[in-house]
């Protein structure tokens, strides 16, 4: 989960925003959406930096990776397939050229398994550890970029893999989504989708905005990785889709998905409230994450 | 000037880029340009650094400013009109949220003049200073981008503005040159441009790569803030738009041009060699600025 002034921040940007009327989606989804010459453009921007997202001992390819890869996980979100990315790299003065050649690799490489080119960017030094920025642009896949918001109560909540312990390795080797979302935008009537960044909790809270969810605590798929389910709840990084689809479609959904991961329904979006169904006890959820019993 | 390192890097990824058949410019110009269902989508990206590019004391205002302009600068040396940007901000653990609204504040009042809506980003907290990395996206204000190739031997090189002394504080409060780089567009049969960003004689021998270059000391346009010429030729951060231009246009460009920054001729594009005049003497210079007498 990021940290508390990360969060006021954000909630400021998003307040204090004022969408140009060429922005068909502004800040506060996983990506913007602006109109280009006839186009939908779907840009993303994430930035990971070195103590943080990743560490100085980290596989140099696998944090190049990882930095296009949180971006990729973005726009698979969005329903919508790279185009391409730029990337901007911060590193320490006097940097070690082969490092920063391996984070290109790895970049690159994923960028070539997803049909995303790196087209340009920006190189500087600085006094403080490895800081990469990268922003993608895409096309939705369907019609329409696909939103957080959209949910209906009644709704079913399905996710794509298992979540928890991320961070003894999958944050940074994590495959983004791109397939199966295309999957789902093609085989659902109507979708509201994130990717699990900040915590199933946090990220579901978002995606259920001024409505509410009840988790079924039991069908929650966690990671071999994952400690326990609490911790696996607000933990971030898990790079999974989290969607809410209209009841009719998900038999549909789950007789079509031929994928690896799978896809698992969780629970329901509701009018209000955040609950937990564990073991048939209903507990009242914060949306950030810590439980209230 | 950038460290070798950052030079040598540069230089790699140039040499090992494969550019994607969508890549209508690759790696290597001002910005890249990709095609997107039928429009050409320029695409810039900048990073700058707390202690490189700007000091933790500066306004951060100024400093949120600079982040977006440096990239705008990219785009007006495309030949390119804003359409959005994106910015992903790394910012030291506990950070100031004042200071963090301010760089907002001020990204957003300048995009507010360029018509460059700010709209998504990310924020991150790392052990570092404040890093800033800003992506803006632009469409051709021509038929096409403009790009630093394509200058032919005879072509009369022109700068706008004047250079030297940016440290002084114009490196953060400087007018990206979008208007009269819409005016070069217009006005010109052929344009080959660059924006002045690692110091004039680095910027020249690139927009001039495979031919050579011929300029006139005396005519080089030395702005107040700078020393002597000698360093303003070096020096970075002037962010003006240097371009070759044929020589049959030269009379009408000056005539039609109407912007209080000035545009000078300081020399001509020549089949080879660095050559500068000095008082009628000519000296060979060498590309990254360093002075061979």
């Amino acid at each position: 989960m990021p940290p508390a002034d990360e969060l006021d921040f954000l909630r400021w940007l998003e307040e204090t925003d004022r969408p140009d009327p060429s922005v068909a989606v502004p800040v506060g989804d996983d990506a913007a959406v602006v109109r280009l010459g006839g186009a939908s453009v779907v840009i993303a921007a994430d930035a990971i930096a070195e103590g943080s997202h990743f560490l100085e001992s980290d596989d140099p390819r696998l944090v190049g990776r990882k930095a296009l890869a949180v971006n990729l996980s973005d726009l698979a979100a969005m329903g919508a397939e790279p185009v391409c990315a730029v990337a901007t790299a911060a590193l320490p003065r006097g940097f070690d050229l082969l490092r920063a050649q391996a984070m290109t690799d790895g970049m690159r490489a994923l960028g070539a398994t997803h049909s995303c080119p790196l087209v340009g960017g920006d190189t500087v030094t600085h006094d403080g550890g490895a800081v990469l920025s990268v922003t993608v642009l895409g096309r939705p896949m369907g019609a329409a970029a696909v939103l957080r918001a959209g949910a209906k109560p009644g709704d079913v909540i399905m996710i794509t893999g298992a979540i928890g312990g991320s961070r003894h390795g999958r944050h940074l080797t994590f495959d983004p989504r791109l397939p199966e979302a295309r999957y789902l935008v093609e085989a659902t009537s109507r979708l509201a989708m994130i990717d699990v960044s900040d915590g199933l909790l946090l990220d579901l809270a978002r995606l259920t905005r001024g409505l509410g969810f009840r988790l079924d605590a039991g069908r929650i798929p966690l990671h071999p990785d994952a400690s326990d389910l609490d911790t696996a709840l607000e933990e971030g990084e898990d790079f999974e889709l989290l969607c809410a689809v209209d009841a009719a479609d998900v038999a549909r959904l789950g007789a079509g998905w031929a994928f690896d991961a799978t896809l698992t329904a969780i629970g329901q979006v509701t009018e209000t409230g955040s609950i937990l169904v564990v073991d048939g006890t209903e507990h009242t959820v914060e949306p950030r994450g810590f439980r209230h019993e």
